[in-house]
């Protein structure tokens, strides 16, 4: 890469890249130019360590690229909105061969596409390691962000997506356990790339939509809404594709009173909705069981319930829903919400709650480690 | 910042802090969100890591941090855009005082609201050392982006804010000589904290709006131009202060045909200009004299004239300006746009043109080096 330079490196990086229709201006100037058609943008940043969120050893570039688009594009879906674009800022050592940083960029413009949106623009800078820092962009279509402060007592809890299976993948490399059997693998897969549900969540706002304006009234109305500029067209790809065709079925279709996606684990992300909506959460563990990640738990002799409740990185989402309406697809419920605050399994709290923070844990882990 | 945590840490960051209008969601969910009133907005990034881009012998945490924050609000300047929002990603050893976050974090909000925007968000995560990431936005109001590609044969090259000053702080420190003199202390200071001239570039642009409104034509129209769906509000801080008073006056203000800032090097980054625009640019030596610079580069025995033509980091601007129009106040011509291609200096081209690329150099430098 030394040899290479700057700018030669950006305009690899650039070339033949297909830009998403919502970048008015890509890469190549002081600046890129993103559409925000109702007038606001939702935004999120992450930022992923060698050696700290990830190992080169342990993960391919294309991986790690794909891993560190999929997370931010899941914080902006856990609002409610549909991704854009992204901007990436990439720090690496001088002597970073130019596949890693191929295999990186590839990975992360594959992401961006599954999600919806391409790479508006970013910098390379050199640094003693690698690191990843992303900015992503979402469209809220003239709608109100579901935050994770609207939670109300008597809704439903459930989620969408697998949970516990990065935490897997990663106890199956902690132990070097050979992967050939094929549940151990897809564990692996799992924590390599994860497969954030975007669709889950974004259908469901889209059907929600359409059924609102079948309907005189909106479903939600408050300051954080838009005034509507835009053609509410951008959930289209999203949306009643089969998967809700009737009227009467559209008129049942509901969105989350609050949501989330699940990065710091299934109990801490739902201790920060409780926190935020000043309500407590209860969730049933038989709704959470899952056979096949108990039976890698029992391979390694480790625990299935503790990686799916405090296991991050899986990016499913959790979202509190209105009791009396229907779930959408991809959708299980696993708890209600209670009056009250904190969160417990089986109406009993568990200590310490588990969950990620960024400051404990030894130097050397690149993951979450259960407390 | 072990003991606190990562929670602990994020809401002493935030503690206290006010938004700028322009943030409609601020930090404390999946994400934030900002306005983009006439539906879409300017975007940048910058990494910046500790011992590249800064020392923290060199400089305090509060000066670094205002640094991170004005090369990316400059970014945002020099495509025309006012600064509304920032995000901050944050990398930092877990042993790092406390202190030293707030320093960085007070000097960003500080150089942010200096700008006209607020930090709307961000991430802190464990590095082993401190990398600063920063992506700034702002908001054109209707108006079409201003790029490097607009330079026409016969326009005027001008520039507004100091040059090389950051070049001689710089230097100040790698002779270790003692800045007592005040020269050196306010070269030393540049160095530190750059102070790029948002208001240079701003009014006059406020001002060429104000005189557009008061014709029929539009100054620019072009595929880049948006709906305009905002009252043109969002300059009026920014212009007609007392700079232009008279109608007369208004309606000789002009905007620049192409415009950057000069993060690279004065000639790298009219380079850029010139490529883009495939034109090319002749500067007088004579106009860029700077007879206290060049007492500086006296007593340190330097060459005053490579500080102008290669310094970085000063995040001066420089723009290309219809030549039948008066320069707008703070702006001063120091050359031509001639057809051609590449950058000369009173006709001559400068073999290497300088100018500072991230993969060059040697590992412990902090700054650009002549090449």
């Amino acid at each position: 890469m030394r040899e290479l330079g700057e700018f030669a490196l950006i305009e690899r990086i650039n070339a033949g890249r297909v830009q998403a229709p919502g970048v008015l201006l890509g890469p190549g100037d002081d600046a890129a130019m993103v559409a925000a058609p109702d007038g606001r943008f939702v935004v999120t940043t992450d930022m992923l360590v060698e050696g700290r969120h990830f190992r080169l050893d342990w993960s391919g570039p294309r991986d790690i690229g794909s891993k560190a688009i999929a997370q931010n594009a899941a914080d902006v879906v856990a609002m409610g909105a549909v991704p854009t674009a992204f901007v990436v800022a990439l720090g690496c050592p001088a002597d970073t061969p130019v596949e890693v940083i191929d295999g990186l960029t590839d990975g992360m413009w594959a992401e961006a596409s599954r999600a919806g949106g391409s790479i508006a623009g970013g910098d390379v800078v050199r640094s003693p390691q690698l690191v990843i820092s992303v900015t992503a962009f979402g469209d809220l279509d003239g709608r109100a962000p579901i935050t994770r402060a609207g939670a109300r007592v008597g809704d439903t809890v459930a989620v969408a997506g697998r949970l516990g299976w990065s935490a897997a993948g990663l106890a199956v490399l902690s132990t070097g356990v050979d992967p050939a059997d094929e549940l151990l693998a897809e564990a692996l897969a799992a924590h390599r790339v994860p497969r954030p549900p975007y669709s889950a969540v974004l259908a469901a706002i889209a059907d929600a939509a359409a059924g609102a304006d079948d309907s005189d009234a909106s479903p939600q109305q408050g300051v954080l809404e838009a005034r509507r500029v835009s053609e509410p067209s951008s959930l289209a790809a999203f949306g009643s594709e089969g998967i809700i065709g009737s009227p009467a079925a559209r008129s049942a279709a509901a969105i989350p009173t609050a949501l989330t996606d699940i990065s710091d684990g299934l109990l801490a992300d739902l201790g920060h909705i409780a926190e935020a909506s000043r309500v407590a959460v209860d969730i049933r563990s038989t709704a959470l069981r899952d056979p096949e990640l108990e039976a890698i738990a029992r391979h390694l002799d480790a625990d299935a319930a503790q990686w799916i409740l405090t296991g991050g990185e899986d990016h499913a989402f959790v979202g509190t829903w209105p009791a009396d309406r229907e779930l959408p697809p991809g959708w299980t419920p696993i708890g209600r919400v209670l009056a009250g605050h904190g969160v417990t399994v089986d109406g009993v709290r568990r200590p310490g709650n588990g969950g990620w923070e960024s400051f404990s844990g030894v130097d050397s882990a690149s993951e979450p480690e259960p407390r």
